[in-house]
């Protein structure tokens, strides 16, 4: 066990500037907190380099935390190192390690262009580990996968599904050849998802909250889908989008 | 046209009080802010007292504002009273005013037991136009839907539907009363949303982020669901789970 009592270590100020996107870039990794996450990425094998905790913290017997370094620090260097209000005594240190997607004609998977609340990337994530998506591609302009309120927001499922930025023109280029079908989202030229049968294997595109995908992806998809409205809203968030348009296709199949 | 130059003036002072839960309470109404939710206030016909505008602000033609008094500001007065970052230069006092729930046989309603985020409150009232819900019905223990963060991210639909505060044990008799089957969300004693026929109407109750719908009431449902989980999440953001099953329902019955 090694201890840092001060804030100002310097350990300590290297680790602080995981904070920012330039800080992960630059180190190759980030920044994780409270129990639920870290429990997950250990659980799940991610490659966290650190672990720090506070002096009161317990780590559970489950947690195997063989090759991890361990940091036991004062209360002053969790809260330095904290972005949420109320901390909860642990932190890790995760490289920043993407795994190739691989491509499977029966898998199912997401294309992510330009969403910019954090909350709502987390909740996609999320929302494609419960529907069993194999993979998520995240396009330019997206914001980035490490922030701290997207990995929140994951609830852990970042580390169960790969995740990893790419360029979406290229990907659907990629999908096509393999005999995945692309669904982009869009009104314009779309079906409704509960009329479009089961396509195996797909890829679905989901795009920027305001400004929805982008037209030159939209042109290259085979087939644009919407959710229906049935009230008065002009459109759903696109979390909640993802989560009925990915369920609801495998209820399509289910009901084949 | 009234003028108020000065973020000091008695008024602006007694509108800054609707910023708190208690103030509102008191004052039996809230305020708004953006020209999308202004806009959905009044061409909905809420109860729109004050238009509050910055000097730059153009009215669009298509606001009645008729029995509106509106007041022509300072940015500073804005910059007091908005809950934003970059304020938009339009707020709105709205008055508080319930209208009953109506029950319908045929009709849908949304029950909700202690939902604490104001963004789920908010994207569930959202979710709930969007799928064509009649009601909602908010438990104790809910977040205050007249919280800023609660009316940003209804995106307006609070304007749409009837949203109405209520004691749910009451509420549950009703609907089971009327004929209306009534839908727990839990695992326990649960069954897969796509397994569930056409009840023709129905209340769905939802719970609580972290510990679900109540055991008190989850006792009086007819029936609880379940969203399965294809993956390796534990659960679902409650927003998303709300729209897979009020759009899996409608499913359901188009299926049939």
């Amino acid at each position: 066990m090694n201890r840092i009592a001060s804030p100002k270590n310097n350990r300590v100020k290297e680790w602080k500037k995981l904070n920012s996107k330039k800080g992960r870039d630059k180190a190759g990794c980030f920044i994780i907190e409270g129990p639920h996450l870290v429990e997950e990425a250990l659980l799940c094998h991610a490659p966290v380099s650190d672990l720090i905790i506070d002096e009161s913290f317990q780590i559970p017997a489950k947690w195997h935390t063989g090759n991890v370094t361990t940091w036991v620090v004062a209360s002053s260097v969790i809260n330095e190192l904290s972005d949420t209000e109320s901390p909860q005594g642990v932190i890790a240190i995760v490289e920043n390690e993407t795994k190739p997607i691989e491509l499977n004609p029966e898998g199912t998977y997401v294309l992510i262009d330009g969403i910019q609340d954090p909350g709502n990337l987390g909740t996609i994530i999320r929302t494609a580990d419960s529907a069993g998506v194999d993979g998520v591609i995240l396009g330019s302009g997206t914001v980035d996968l490490f922030n701290s309120k997207v990995l929140r927001s994951t609830q852990g499922s970042l580390f169960h599904i790969e995740v990893t930025k790419g360029n979406l023109n290229e990907w659907i280029d990629r999908f096509k050849k393999g005999g995945i079908k692309v669904y982009g989202t869009a009104l314009q030229d779309g079906v409704a998802y509960t009329k479009e049968s089961d396509p195996g294997g797909y890829a679905l595109l989901l795009g920027n909250e305001a400004n929805g995908v982008s037209p030159d992806l939209l042109e290259k998809t085979d087939q644009n889908l919407f959710v229906p409205i049935y009230g008065k809203a002009e459109s759903l968030n696109v979390a909640v989008a993802a989560g009925i348009l990915l369920y609801g296709m495998k209820q399509n199949r289910v009901n084949q």
